[in-house]
């Protein structure tokens, strides 16, 4: 079989596979204070008041408010001290006319009060009395019952990636059990004669495998399950057998490190056929690097084929791979990151093929400038040096020096 | 005991702790690829070649340039075909003058040959002899030994955290083990006796804890082990105990969420200042939120007070604690993400206090709009709904509806 190579743009397969890609959407429980990553499955909403008690926002004297109007450091109102409130606990203090009680920061304001009057604007004359040096308005210093959040409020909606915050918010209200999307299990093989395990020295003519770790850990980044597969001869029979298994034994999605032969790469399309329709649905991206990029499905399940150049798996990986994870994991990848900066070098492209170079961002006389990394071998060690990737885009020629450009973080 | 607030500017804040934290300098070896996330403890070198036997770049046959001179569509060279180089094994295949071989994309060039011409640019007349339709330059194809990377080169400098692409390289070169810096040990503490674990039902007067875990998450996201000690009751001689033993049991730092009250914030710096000089060297920071932030030191370990608002304390443990943990780390925080958008209300502030808005980011019109989210009592809920933080300078009384400001987002 001869490669038919059929460049597909880049958004245009990005948009291929993904409308194709559904969330799992199955189900588990997990304790809220574990979360932080996870994806909610389904609303989460608040079962209760916050606050359920009328809570100080300073530490000062409840009052009635319309004790204090008039008042001034010239002409104080004088209160009654009646007693303090104590933290954490309801307190049967009654705040009536002319009377007053302490309260500290995120104490109960007592019943009666309908304000608080910061400590520096008061003053204590005797043990029993309080001056009180200003007026405040009803309402003022106290926060309301309710006023935070109110049963049957929305905290957050399913498909969120809870942050440190959001397992502080849930947990606010109690909600210390949360029902999460289940991570997408995604099987990683590496495959090529010449491929051998990173802990075993080469003879000439091997190389380590890198690709299973790199897929690897970009998927644990995208909140998915590494699966590695390990490595596998350059045989059809065997490559199917492997493939299959790895769907049968629950993968979600299958990544093919594919070396970088021709027939290589016309073996992973072939494998990927014979899985089950629709099969294969690029075969090509017109993009570099990682144009023999080969994107699939088995049924509902993504399979991608990826260049065995550990410079073209990353970034196809990183641009391709991980929205497909993402989606399967029943949420929508993070804002991505971009940096302007001043290109330090001219670029060359050609048109009809977007371009992505690593690239190095270093500052100078107060400017953040992007310096190309140009290896010939397009080995590992470009991405090991850069700090993110320049795009050129698909209808520009290249890219001049001095010109203000777009650099894509990693993630 | 009253409070005296001496507010010092918050870069001068961070200065303060910052220019007194030494990285741990401890030592421990991991698995390369379980070493994402984890800091180097020392350069890495590589100690071989790469590649250590000249690479093909592309599918095609490997020749002497030398017989492609001249070549072209019309006047094409002829070689003959003697083999085919296999992928993964040494090749003993000469190629001498008007000879050429088959190699793929990764193979090795066999000994003799010095370029490589695409198999596009060729034609296969008869089994034992190859058209070449174009002419390559010596090298042209070929990767050379040690083109990537000779013994002696540095990889990856000390104090660099490790990405996705970082193993890869590092596996590249057969490196399967690392030493890198232990990871900080940071002991959270909550005190009050108002506030109750999050899976107790509040009583009125009473809060959930909240701030273990969102400064536990910060921590881990910064590479740090949170160690959750729980909620301490108000009272001192506890709370030193506690904080004692928590660094006599190995705790590099410790944060104490502290309470809002002023009675409270000063038992916490009395704490501090019993643990050890310097003790503290910052109480209360010109910010809100977050003003009663203390910083201290007990020895070489960072002690960090901070406000018991959650909002408060979130916020300055992202700007003041992050930077501490990344240090003792034996590393500096990754670059901060900051976004350029349209601020669509005013933002009232005071000069000689800097101020960060909880923010939240939405697309209108294809402008990015900043919203920042008030909420009276500042709690949690605010940060579960922004995007980032709005900075308002030191020196700013506010910032005008309509101008570009920058959003800080979240880790």
């Amino acid at each position: 079989m001869t490669e038919f190579f059929t460049l597909v743009p880049p958004e245009d397969a990005r948009a291929r596979i993904l409308e194709r890609v559904q969330p799992l959407g199955e189900v588990e429980e997990v304790p809220t204070y574990d979360a932080v990553g996870r994806v909610l499955a389904e609303d989460a909403t608040s079962s209760q008041v916050l606050p359920d008690f009328r809570r100080s926002t300073v530490d000062g004297y409840a009052v009635q408010a319309r004790d204090t109007f008039g008042a001034s450091g010239t002409l104080p109102a004088y209160l009654t001290l009646i007693g303090e409130v104590a933290m954490g606990r309801e307190t049967d203090l009654k705040v009536e006319l002319s009377t007053t009680a302490i309260v500290h920061t995120g104490g109960m304001v007592p019943e009666g009060a309908d304000a608080v009057v910061m400590v520096e604007h008061t003053q204590r004359a005797r043990e029993d009395e309080v001056e009180i040096l200003g007026r405040v308005a009803p309402g003022e210093n106290v926060i309301q019952v309710g006023e935070d959040i109110a049963p049957g409020d929305l905290i957050l909606p399913a498909g969120h990636r809870l942050r440190a915050q959001d397992v502080g918010g849930l947990l606010a209200v109690g909600i210390t059990r949360l029902r999460v999307a289940r991570q997408p299990r995604v099987a990683i093989f590496a495959t090529g004669d010449e491929v051998i395990p990173p802990d075993q020295s080469t003879r000439p003519g091997q190389v380590r495998d890198i690709n299973s770790y790199t897929v690897g850990a970009l998927v644990e980044q995208a909140g998915g399950i590494a699966l590695r597969g390990g490595i596998l001869p350059d045989d059809y029979e065997r490559l199917l057998g492997r493939a299959r298994r790895a769907l049968d034994e629950g993968a979600d999605m299958l990544v093919l490190s594919a070396g970088s032969s021709v027939s290589v790469r016309d073996m992973t399309a072939r494998v990927f056929d014979e899985l089950g329709g629709p099969g294969v649905l690029v075969h090509g991206i017109a993009t570099k690097p990682g144009k023999p990029t080969i994107l699939a499905m088995s049924g509902e399940r993504p399979l991608m084929g990826l260049p065995g150049n550990p410079v073209s798996a990353f970034v196809q990986f990183m641009l391709v791979g991980l929205p497909v994870v993402y989606r399967l994991g029943g949420t929508t990848p993070p804002r991505r990151f971009t940096l302007q900066a001043r290109l330090a070098t001219n670029v060359a492209s050609v048109a009809g093929r977007e371009d992505y170079v690593p690239t190095k961002l270093t500052e100078r006389d107060g400017d953040l400038w992007a310096e190309p990394i140009f290896f010939k071998s397009n080995l590992i060690f470009t991405l090991v040096r850069a700090d993110g990737l320049l795009k050129v885009p698909l209808d520009k020629t290249g890219l001049e020096a001095d010109t203000l450009v777009e650099v894509l973080l990693f993630p």
